[in-house]
């Protein structure tokens, strides 16, 4: 089963709005063991919109359209289907009535111009909305099924959901599409595609692939099968060999994050963390605590932007950060053992770093950090040189990662090296 | 100047990442006065990409393509332009030794694979990545330029900035759009377009519309002139009247967010400021320090996740923890004026509620959450019901807001209540 999807609207074409409903009905079809040929996006155009709702049609089996079908003259992708179908536009007084129950609901009464939302091509389905003014239409058109939804992401939801998704259910014919992701973290993408090259081979099935975002690399299944049961199966196997070329790199998968992955091996060991952060501002002890339910084992975070606070609140000796500078190993290493101390914590971690785009040097440059680790059996401090050509977002989200996958390979014994890391400094510590 | 932007991978047909580049094109290319035509997406697939190019470069003037260039075997965006083009693959030695540079930059060597990044089509010109391993192509075909660009959204960015916008500035007719944005905080969004709504009507140049995005209301502006020098002199006095009619409710326009707003409000005052989080966890002192330069004004922040951490680093009495629990009115008061006094900070901020999934009660549910604004003029705590339909992420988001909206206020001396506040409770203060 083949399916294209197509979005309308002006706001879409000139890159106001982005367009999150093309990518919501991608999961929902992939789900459904549809093979989706591609997204289309047509600005408010009865022409646009026809042509690609005719060339849509010659080429998959499904053609799922949203948007255009408000009550403003700029909504025209009835009359496009109209025209595409070449069957003409006629008024279901039963929706006009439907329509101004919507209205009545709010107390007001249906403008005028709402009755166009009540036009259908001759020989089409109306499909009723429940939750706003604008009915959807199915038509077949050749051998292929127009299902055309509203723009607003929750009526369109509704709508494929309680429409859709039954007659694709039917049509799928049982084969079934499951996609999973493992999530790493600390090696480039063509060092992870190295390793499962062969799983990543053109034409297998569970197609294997790999995406970078945000630093981590994900390794992408896509399995099919004749059953929901058989497509499982292909996918974990899958799965297990990937984990088994990949070992400690694998942190996660789905929406597993390092910092899940943390808290679950806090958690196992009864242990706490606690975190001193300069260059990440907040952000880790942030993601630590985008978990719920950390509070189990993060007991503080302390944000030393400035130098006085580094000595106020860790205890770094001023005269530390004048003879090294406050982004350096010593100050790193003095944080991290000041922090844990201080917190009563298992484990610290500190940072220190500049994440530009001012400040940086010759010798110390824009995405120089410094990640401290203290803990049970001791302290390091690693420093990363994440690239001059980084913005201060990135800089400091791929530290943050830095830190949170340095802890977690520290908590499982492991001594895989980040890309990035180098100068891996052991510290006197407070083990 | 008629455009088609064209995004590349199985990640976005399949869902599992939102197409944001081509929104992004699209407002550069309608800033350069370009009619985009269409979006089309297409996955990891030789043959669609060939199609797509081939099909965009017979119906418009500039496409627009991104993705499908990385090192890997699924990366195909180099041999189906090729096949599109009917020109062979050529290895470019000079390319081989930008991209061994680039990893000679991190101390790595290339691997083999990448080796691959620097084939091209005989005949087509090579795009230097300054930021990454893939460089872009550009070809003529069908009378189209066809130029072609990562799909890491930073990558894109640079290459269509440096290499495609001085072509299509020099060829674009001179029709210009300008679109701009202005933020508001602290009020929904039929509150805003009530205020501006003859603005908003249909047909008017510039054009008015309101957005929501993560609680703060956009109202963007799109203004269209014969020359740039027009669409901006029309823009700027639509700018104005808006920011007439809606007052301190604007905090920022185009990028600026709300720590840009009290970034400049505390460097003018020559204050400081300082935080301490429950709650958000690190949000706000992260999103401060999002901000470059703000060591100029943000001292310090704790996050007292823990109660014990409550009371080590912020001197908040055990009972009264005890007595009110550590989401209340009372803790809230007793964190910021710790917080203030510890740091020496003019400003502090404080957190704590209850952002859920879990650990909500009828009395206080999830949502609940207390913001507490200690300053030269005293203290004040306020209470904001966020709604329990709310996921973790979003309470934490919107408290963040609501307490750089508070502070923001404060710094300027309004009196604007938030939508959510409620009970707002004067406290004894410290100032």
């Amino acid at each position: 089963m083949k399916a294209i999807i197509i979005s309308i609207g002006d706001e879409l074409l000139l890159g106001r709005t982005v367009d999150t409903n093309s990518a919501w009905l991608s999961q929902q079809l992939a789900g459904l063991g549809a093979t989706i040929l591609a997204h289309v996006t047509v600005g408010d155009d009865q022409a646009e919109t026809r042509d690609a709702i005719d060339q849509a049609a010659r080429r998959a089996d499904w053609v799922l359209v949203s948007g255009g079908l408000g009550p403003t003259p700029d909504d025209l992708t009835r009359e496009a289907l109209a025209e595409a179908l070449g069957a003409p536009l006629e008024l279901r007084e039963e929706f006009v009535e439907q329509i101004a129950g919507f209205f009545r609901r709010f107390g007001k009464e249906m403008p005028e111009r709402n009755k166009v939302q009540a036009m259908f091509p001759i020989g089409s389905t109306a499909i009723e909305n429940t939750c706003g003014t604008a009915p959807g239409v199915q038509a077949r058109l050749h051998d292929a099924e127009v299902f055309v939804m509203p723009g607003v992401p929750r009526e369109m939801k509704i709508m494929f959901e309680r429409d859709a998704v039954p007659q694709l259910s039917a049509r799928s014919g049982g084969k079934v599409i499951l996609t999973e992701t493992l999530w790493t973290f600390g090696q480039g993408e063509s060092t992870v595609a190295a390793r499962i090259a062969d799983l990543m081979e053109r034409g297998r099935n569970p197609a294997v692939g790999t995406t970078a975002y945000d630093a981590k690399i994900g390794v992408r299944i896509f399995s099919g099968g004749n059953t929901r049961a058989e497509a499982e199966r292909l996918l974990e196997a899958t799965a297990d060999e990937i984990r088994a070329r990949l070992g400690a790199l694998v942190y996660g998968r789905g929406e597993e994050t390092l910092a899940d992955a943390v808290g679950v091996l806090l958690r196992e060991r009864g242990q706490t963390v606690a975190t001193a952060e300069s260059c990440t501002g907040g952000l880790i002890a942030k993601t630590l605590t985008d978990v719920s339910g950390s509070s189990a084992y993060f007991l503080s975070g302390v944000v030393t932007y400035s130098n006085a606070a580094k000595t106020a609140l860790l205890g770094v000796p001023a005269d530390l950060i004048a003879e090294h500078g406050a982004v350096s190993s010593e100050v790193a290493e003095a944080m991290v053992i000041g922090c844990r101390g201080r917190a009563g914590a298992d484990w610290a971690l500190a940072t220190t770093g500049i994440a530009g785009p001012t400040g940086g040097t010759a010798e110390k440059p824009v995405g120089l950090v410094y990640v401290g680790l203290d803990g049970p059996d001791g302290c390091q401090v690693r420093e990363y040189r994440l690239g001059e050509h980084l913005g201060r977002d990135d800089v400091r989200s791929r530290s943050r990662w830095a830190a949170l996958s340095l802890l977690r390979l520290c908590l499982l014994g492991e001594k895989i090296d980040s890309t990035w890391s180098r100068v891996p400094r052991p510290c006197g510590g407070t083990g």
